[in-house]
């Protein structure tokens, strides 16, 4: 077998055959079968964002990326074990909501987050906001701390698809990131490899999200259930709206002091709704529930009952963290100085784009314009006001946490553009879009 | 700037500015202005084989990877300077014919020729089968034997277009070949660099050709000839037909036979008034004749003359080869074995497949399946009959020339099969299609 005709025959429209598929990825960075070259594998992402993959294509793709590293047996640790995870989107922290609820509610979620790259935050960094929280456990001690706590929020160790990591840093080099099965199958080789037997999927869409037509993230949201049910795994995605950010903080420490108040039965409405409609899906997965309708009952007494909030003390003791910043947010880095944004005209808020938000917050230094920038976990955005809520002039829109004074006057105006004031009421479209 | 951003533009569609493309050429492998990794640039020929490019961007990259080399300046020899380039046929040898009568008619030829690769053979490879003679001058060399013959004939050196080497490379290993930007650029950044003040194209179409469909070639011709145009060379194409092969010989040794019979006044027909054509196109090109007409007879008298052969004899001398090969052919290297193919029945040769032949020739030895295999001078075919000759049961259709039997069997069958013979007058089609 050849690299160029194979990449010869996706160019050409063609599919590739299974033994092709996992002969490139066996290759891939010098692997045992046959030597394949970054530069072709480069080109031969940039035939595929071109021409596409099939269903079948993807799976294999998918299935040999998972693969090329240790895939986990959890099948030691009792029940279904369920995972969620979200494309990413401005201001969405679900993952530390939902997480603890479904573990109080008797499900284990063994969870393999990211971090965050450009306008959107990852789930990694707003836990390192945490004083002492390690993410960067091996193998062994995921296990350990999924079986003590019920629940274990750690990043892609070098064990997990290392296939995956040398692609996904090839196509972030090659504008080949924005192809649907590629996008899939990376997401999909990493979450199968954690050893889960379901995983819940939101799917972002709208202005805020990665893919911002609401076709293209149907159509991811098909191809990530399909491989995932093709593999054998209990698959189902909920497609929800980010045109304005989840909830009201924007930010690392600040995201999570407003997780542990959701945790307390606090918190914004559309954060709570979407964290429990999620986690009600992953009890239902997880055989915890009849159905939804017991399931989202399950999850609302987890919060009640303290249990939840429990959940997440335990797991950030388990990994190194100061859980009394849990029940003490002023335990949490805080910013230096706070700029408050005012309303330079009365009326309802028509809209609020997230899109500019993250990256106001980004330049604000609480998110990494590359890979390897340092972030500022104390740094941020709390809105005063979402779309729908009525403001008189002189009033808050929002509030910078501002360390960095540098980027202060850019932010400041990207976040003002980012608000629109009309007149009349505004219509706040439905936060959960579809269901599949 | 940034490559990803370059590849993202064009992924999308849109056309790249100059300052855009000059970077990424002299980024190319480490250069002075930036990086440019060689994954990312076969991530950006393969979204330019999808995406194409405009006539400004294609002149654009040609001239950058002209200059990323050394351009000859041959201003010290008197007259326009006139070379010829052949897209490549199977038993194309016109160069070894034209070049001297071109520079016999007054015209200075700067030749600048590459090897042969799968069916196709290549100039280099024809006159390395003179016993002695040298390709691998340098420029100062170069430009000596010109001055001294009024011809020279070498392969691509290091100083010429070295962006050329590493992208032709790149493109060969990721199937980005088959682009006409491409293609074009790669071809006029070498023969611009040779400081040439004309050039005449023959850009081949047909079964035999590398572009098979008569749009494609029509299209590279007309990309080519825009490119030098541009730069301020005087150019023209002629599109001629390679269904089958170009006059009776295929090899090495064979076809500088072939070319020396030409210039004594024989050879086949199609082959001389390929050869006179081309001559005589760059006889007007170099101011020698007012018109074709002219021309095509001073080119046809430095045949009678002897003008040409001595040129021929004088350039291989220059070069370091035996010219006694040139008058005496039996020192040229021979096969040890000469097989002939018999027809199986009478009739007349409806077609003739120059592709299969091509191969053919290759299996025996005389070409390369890989850049760095080694080939057999002393190897090829004699055809016997081409396309509307008669033959008999019985009779030779071809010669094999032969010296490795492991390939012999599969070589005639392919031969014999690229023959069909059926009842009835066949019809030969012009040989020169176009001109442009």
């Amino acid at each position: 077998m050849r690299a160029v005709d194979l990449i010869r025959k996706k160019r050409d429209g063609e599919a590739l055959d299974d033994d092709e598929i996992r002969w490139l990825v066996a290759g891939l960075d010098g692997g045992a079968t046959g030597r394949v070259e970054a530069y072709q594998w480069s080109a031969l992402l940039m035939a595929i964002l071109w021409r596409g993959m099939d269903g079948r294509e993807t799976a294999t793709l998918t299935d040999a990326m998972m693969r090329s590293g240790s895939v986990v047996d959890l099948s030691g640790i009792p029940g279904a074990k369920v995972d969620k995870h979200s494309t990413g989107g401005v201001g969405d922290k679900t993952s530390l909501i939902l997480a603890p609820i479904a573990a109080a509610a008797g499900v284990p979620v063994p969870m393999v987050s990211g971090r965050g790259l450009g306008h959107t935050g990852g789930t990694l960094d707003k836990l390192e906001a945490i004083p002492g929280f390690r993410v960067d456990l091996g193998l062994d001690r995921y296990k350990s701390v999924l079986a003590a706590c019920g629940l274990v929020l750690i990043g892609q160790t070098a064990e997990i698809a290392p296939a995956d990591k040398v692609l996904y840093a090839l196509r972030d080099a090659t504008a080949t990131v924005e192809s649907i099965p590629l996008i899939s199958a990376s997401i999909m080789s990493k979450k199968l490899a954690e050893g889960i037997d379901g995983l819940v999927l939101d799917v972002k869409t709208g202005h805020g999200a990665f893919m911002e037509r609401y076709e293209d993230s149907l159509r991811l949201a098909e191809t990530m259930v399909a491989i995932g049910r093709g593999l054998g795994k209990r698959m189902m995605a909920l497609i929800t709206r980010v045109d304005q950010p989840l909830g009201l903080a924007v930010g690392n420490a600040v995201e999570v002091a407003e997780c542990v108040a959701c945790l307390r039965g606090g918190g914004p409405a559309d954060l709570v709704g979407l964290s429990v409609e999620l986690a009600a899906e992953m009890v239902v997965m997880g055989g915890r529930a009849p159905d939804l309708e017991a399931a989202r009952a399950l999850c609302r007494r987890t919060i009640e009952d303290g249990s939840a909030l429990d959940r997440l003390r335990r797991v950030v003791e388990a990994q190194g963290g100061d859980p009394r910043a849990i029940d003490d947010p002023s335990r949490l880095p805080a910013a230096r100085r706070e700029v408050s944004l005012l309303a330079d005209r009365s009326g309802v808020v028509h809209a609020l784009r997230a899109r500019p938000i993250g990256h106001a917050t980004m330049l604000l230094g609480a998110g990494r314009s590359r890979v390897d920038s340092a972030i500022d976990p104390a740094v941020g955005v709390v809105l005063h006001r979402k779309v729908g809520d009525p403001v008189a002039a002189g009033e808050p829109l929002c509030t910078l946490l501002v360390n960095d004074e540098g980027s202060l006057d850019r932010a400041s105006a990207m976040i003002r553009d980012s608000f629109a004031i009309g007149d009349g009421p505004a219509t706040v479209p439905d936060l959960i879009v579809d269901r599949i």
